[in-house]
């Protein structure tokens, strides 16, 4: 399995134009030279299509934004975690809020993730369902409110208690899954709440992605692990 | 919520045409005169079409066979809590093997049975899966290994590790949670085996449901229970 | 195939609370009644859990609100059409805007149906959509406008040339299926818009449903008609 | 839109492990070299992982396996025309069996991908479906029986009347889509009797995809058509 450093910042590209094709290398480009200057981890979860061309362009982490549970063979469209792997993923997304998926998928995914060496990191959208999420054993939990997703409202000023309770949920199960928390963080101040409150990073998306300077926003956020 | 007795056996009528409309009503009258004559639980999981008929006809609980999540209002075509309770419902199975739900949905669906006082029985495929879904907090978890469903093996008797494993799991996580074990169950012994292996009953289908002599198969399974 | 005289007012019950289970009842009663008394054409499409104890109180046609593609055997929680034959109901909708189906399985049920003689209404959201669903030959096509449902705009009036092109480029494939219109029907102007523009009748919510007086909406939508 | 010239051998990678990273843009190549020295239409259609690369390295036509209906923005994990497009993509299977889509998407995602000048091939299980796919005017319609499709028995001469039939039907309401047959085809006499039943093409995965000789498989392929 890729050791991926603690703290974590994970920026998915998500579908935006201003992180698609050749502007996907561009900001997984800015991302790197932040997270080399700074000594910190920064992960880019850029499209699908666009992972070999990013991955071959950076050295830190590029996951994909899902991957499909599924043996290589008679599938079409699909993403499996063996194809992620060639094209120069470390891990994965999965269950996004915009990508939910089923449990016995999620389950299915984390195990071939897991035999393949590819990291995985399970969006949840409450605190029960990261404990859920939690008990399939994937690398990492990442809560996210939904109702906060793109919202500018970070999750770990405005909604501390979901953070804080799902931490002390989670660890009651498993003591050694990585806890993000996403949904509304754009700032420093926020990945410092986040941490405080006993998460290990944070995954976010429109405040780089979209972001005239993702330069200026990324050294805002990492200022507090750096 | 609707108080069940231990040990449980649930039967999925599922869509067979001996336990569809009329004949959904006559097998639910032989499920519970044995269960009445014999002092047992026994649970009929007949069509969302068939369940208002049949409830009207039974005083043994009446589950459907799936809950949708969601809210009353602008949904076409689910099935929501409010409804199945007003059709005679006790409770419902969710994430069935052949009706597989996303993992945010299994827990808005527990959440929103358990406020209308609705049993859940939530299906799972393994045992990693079984305590995600304990770990929202179903009624009960029913683990039905796929590749036995239908198999006529057993699975307390060809897989007995799946399910001693499985009740050990996730009774790290949930002390309240009942155990229920499917898959290939049809006949005593095979209760027995599972109750021996720690599971507090059994779902199954088949073996009743498309049986002739459907008393029989089901003076046999109580056997072990009565 | 059950015969429906045109022109066609179908009201889809939804999960509307004011439309569940006795409610459910009750309402298709006074939609009878406004029938008989009109001598109009009214079918009423409540919940699949309803279904049974509807069409056991009423002589109207009383319609499905979805209908899964499959044979009886082995599924859970799905509505096959041999069900909701043997439950009372005379046809379906299929494919409504919050429930979308997959091309191969609305062709599937349309034929299931067909061979057990159940009318189907396939919703559609655009023009080509509608002439792609009447390819497919089902009893009737009803384009609804997905930006206009529940939004008390009738498309009849707000878009009319949706209609009407849709009548024109469906007549051009297929002379004999039904064309219906929906989204934002409220009234006997929205009705007689409708007709007006080539469409054989109107599929609405609502307006009926959610109505402190039914009646009278009723009498009101069948007044261009009677 | 990209002109593709009639007739058309497309190739779907799936997710075999033959056509995967390195080894999809080494037979990307193979059929490169057989298109060009042969003055024929070869189609590859990787996984979207493998477009990049692919279409990097070649300059026949790189079609994605799917294209999602969507614009650009907040989806995670979808696969969206304009990302294809800056990817290399000329065109996408849409609707394949193993990735099947519901109608009001299909047609969605050939208005974008028209919008974006991209080619789009419908799969398509039986006659009535395949004119309901040319109703909404793909570039293309590609007629697949499922029970064919890696069978290694080819719908062009075991099933011969479904593709005439398709064609008649086909061009009873679209006079202009391309018609293609797949299932099956595996040697240059299936595309033989294919094209002489009305259809411009087959589309095929298996045959050259897992061959250990693709280029012998094309080059007796295209002996029909060179």
């Amino acid at each position: 399995m890729v050791k991926i450093e603690l703290p974590i910042i994970a920026i998915n590209f998500k579908t935006y134009t201003q992180a698609t094709g050749e502007r996907a290398v561009t900001l997984a480009k800015k991302c790197e030279q932040v997270a080399i200057e700074n000594g910190v981890t920064i992960i880019v979860a850029p499209q699908i299509a666009d992972i070999y061309r990013v991955s071959s362009s950076v050295d830190i982490p590029v996951f994909s934004q899902h991957l499909d549970a599924g043996e290589p063979g008679r599938f079409t469209g699909h993403s499996l975690g063996e194809t992620l792997l060639e094209a120069g993923c470390s891990g994965s997304l999965l269950n996004h809020s915009e990508n939910r998926m089923q449990l016995a998928d999620i389950e299915a995914s984390v195990r071939k993730a897991e035999h393949l060496g590819l990291y995985t990191i399970v969006c949840t959208n409450n605190p029960l369902v990261s404990v859920a999420a939690a008990a399939v054993n994937p690398s990492a939990v990442a809560v996210e409110p939904p109702e906060l997703i793109g919202s500018g409202i970070s999750v770990s000023q405005a909604q501390p208690e979901i953070i804080s309770g799902t931490v002390e949920q989670i660890r009651a199960v498993n003591k050694d899954v990585v806890i993000l928390c996403g949904a509304g963080i754009s700032n420093g101040d926020d990945v410092k709440s986040a941490l405080k409150l006993g998460s290990q990073g944070v995954l976010l998306a429109s405040a780089v992605a979209k972001s005239d300077k993702p330069e200026d926003v990324l050294n805002d956020l990492i200022a507090p692990i750096k």
